[in-house]
Parts: structure tokens; sequence; C-alpha cells
């Protein structure tokens, strides 16, 4: 399970959140466009875990960051303005136990410490985890917030027995191959001009949560887009 | 339910704790012998809860801590060297939620940043609590722990229905009671010569822990303090 941090304000929260991962046996780090890293203030937050510090990776977008995983969950406050397949922390470490094991490549998104996940971000997820907290207070520091996901991951991979999640059979699609198709399709509502790129509305948004919702197999995206390959050679004849 | 904290070095931590209390609806913070308390760091990390920080009583030992409480809970590493009743976060989120639910006051205890809660404190607790780890780094942040406690309590607090757990009837008796019992006890071991104070050897631990583990309540300390008075009288004849 890789963590990745988004635009993080205060290089003291990435050390702390190294340490959190260590902890339950964690790895993988990725930063988002970090606001100062490295730092001193992260090495001393992480006490011994300066090893995950030295082989995170810094990358410019979320994009960037997720391009080989198939399985993407954004953390976030109760409530936000867009509806979107939420689960608790305890649900997702079942979900995300149940992927890891059959290979595929899962991540956790955390946002920038006062603003959180943009709302694009948000819409590149598969799944919103929510932790709860009481209504009027509910900002985490953010390595607490990244110590009780990993920390009911380790829990749950500690696991003898399993609850089963009902599932897909097939393999999941990339999120490249996910932002490939939107890509395409976008393309070709615009040629065939359901869709006005200087006057967006909704739209792009809308194509994005339809197609993440889906959850959709490489078979899948490969047959969409063969449709609209067709679509988009017919408008040029 | 009460946070304590037991001779914290750094006061950020003192902060971040009191945040991740804040965060999953806990307002009680006791602090033993703090090293900097009141102090910048710990008002900075606190954030919007320095409410907390505000209200937080400064003791100077466990016993004044838990003096009124029925149940405490020490947190521990995985490698104590003496056996004693362990429970899960999860396990003692429920224990807990059970006894806050008839009226109980409980606390759970945190140790120093570097070596945790000594043997004397732990000896006090009814039951250690230990957070899942790796083996070979299983030292969390502080604040990062007590958002672990804190969030299963919270989790375990908004379930609808509880998981029942065998539990004593009657009232358990407060801690002060335990310990005028084992202090009454000593004394009268002593007095019959089966303990020399000069060479206690493990007599006060083992006591301890037998007190302790028996969970008892005010009418059987009531009753072994009749008979040890009854034993000490007899000295005196």
């Amino acid at each position: 399970m890789r963590i990745i941090l988004s635009k993080t304000s205060h290089p003291g929260n990435i050390g702390g959140v190294a340490r959190a991962m260590k902890n339950m046996g964690l790895s993988q780090l990725s930063l988002i466009a970090p606001k100062s890293f490295p730092h001193t203030q992260a090495k001393e937050r992480a006490s011994g875990a300066v090893d995950i510090l030295n082989s995170a990776q810094v990358v410019p977008d979320l994009e960037a960051a997720i391009q080989d995983c198939q399985w993407v969950y954004g953390t976030s406050g109760r409530m936000r303005a867009f509806p979107w397949p939420q689960l608790s922390p305890r649900e997702a470490a079942a979900h995300i136990k149940q992927q890891a094991d059959k290979g595929q490549q899962v991540a956790v998104v955390f946002g920038n410490e006062q603003s959180g996940l943009s709302n694009e971000e948000l819409q590149l997820c598969d799944y919103h985890i929510a932790i709860p907290t009481v209504p009027d207070f509910g900002s985490l520091n953010l390595a607490c917030a990244v110590q009780i996901i990993a920390y009911e991951w380790y829990v749950q991979s500690e696991m003898k027995s399993q609850e089963t999640i009902p599932m897909l059979e097939e393999e999941k699609a990339s999120h490249e191959a996910v932002q490939g198709l939107v890509s395409h399709w976008t393309e070709v509502a615009e040629q065939v001009g359901f869709f006005d790129s200087a006057h967006p509305k909704k739209f792009i948004p809308r194509l994005q949560k339809l197609v993440t919702k889906s959850q959709l197999t490489s078979e899948e995206i490969h047959l969409l887009r063969g449709f609209l390959k067709r679509v988009g050679q017919r408008e040029l004849l």
C-alpha cells in the first residue's frame, strides 16, 4: 500500500507520516509537490524512519503518483459537496487487503493540512475514506490521520480470517487506462459537439465520476475506446 | 474517558494529544509531572483544542491521577517482562464503553516518549493495551498512540449495537480503595514476619498484581481489610 501526501505545507508532518507508516510496516511514500522537502524537521519527526523519507518519490501531481495503481482511496471530511462511494477506515482496510492479496497496487491519498484534497483530486479516487470525528472539530493532524489508516491496514493484514466483501472477479484497469478513456471520451464528445471545451460546465467531472465509479476492467476500457475511436473516425469522414 | 500522560518530555506532544482527543470527542486530560507545561509549543500543536490544555489537570503521580477511577488501562509495548491481562485497542474500547455506560470513571495512561510507563505504573493498571506494530519499530509518536485509542473509543461509542463482553455484575472498587488494601496487606505481612521491607524481593509487585487482576468490589475489599485488621490486632496482643 502506497501513501500519497498532496501539497503538504509542514515538513515536520511528512516526518511524522514516515514514522507512522514504519510503525505499521508500510514503506512506499509519494509526495505531490511538497512545500519544503527534504527538510531537517522532516528528519527529526521521522525518528528512526528516515529510510522512508530517503526513498520517497516526489511527483508533480496526483496523476503521476497513481499511474501504476489499480485502486486509489482519497481521504476526505464527512461533508463533501458531491456524493462518492465512501468507506470507513475499517471498510477501506478490508478492501485494500483483498486487492493487495491479488497483487494489485493500491494507494491512499491525503490532502494539504489546511484545505484537504481538491475536488479534482477526489474525483480521481475510486473511493473516499471518511475518518470518523466529532462534527464540529473534524480536522486531524496529518500524521494522526495516516496513523489511523495505517493502523487499520496493519490490523487487517494481521487478521487470520477475512470477512469477504463482494468484489470484482476480473482485474481492474490501471488509472492510466481509466484516464486515457476519460481524455478520449472528452475529445470525442467535443468532436461530436456534445461538449464545448470553452464552456465546459460539469461535463468532465460527471464523466470522471461515472468512469471512476464503474471500476472498469481493461477489457471494458478496450471496448469503450474501440467504440469512441469509431465515433471519432466517423466524424472525420 | 480520561487520558493521562505520564512525564511527557516534549510539550508539543501534549498539544498533539489535545487535538487528537478533541477530534474524537474526549476532553478530560491529566498530566503527571510534565517536563514543560504550559508551553507555547503545546498550544501550537493543539490547534483549536487549547480548551483541553486549559482545563488539563497537573498531578504529581499516577496514584493522584486515578484516585476516582474504577478502571485504568495502561498502554505498553508488546514485549513487557511481566504478564498482565492484555487487550488490543479494539477490545479495550469495547470494555471501556461498557464501563462508561454504567457510569464508571475510566482512564487510559500513556508513558514518557523514551521509556514508556514504568513497571510501578503498569502494575497500577487493570489492563494493559498493546497497540499492534511491526516488531522491530514499535515506538509510536505519543499523539499518534493517543489518536489510535481515541479513534477506537469513538468508533465504539458511535456503534449502534454492542458485542457484549462478560463483565462483573457488581461495581468495582476505586483505585484508592484497592491501594488501601495493598498498603494494609503489606503492613500486616511485615507485622507477621512474612515480608521484610528491608529485603522486599518481589512481594509487593506480586501482591499488587494479584489484587489488581482480581477486580475487587468495595464489599470484597471491606471483607479483606476486616480480616487484615483482625490479623494485625492479634499481633499486638
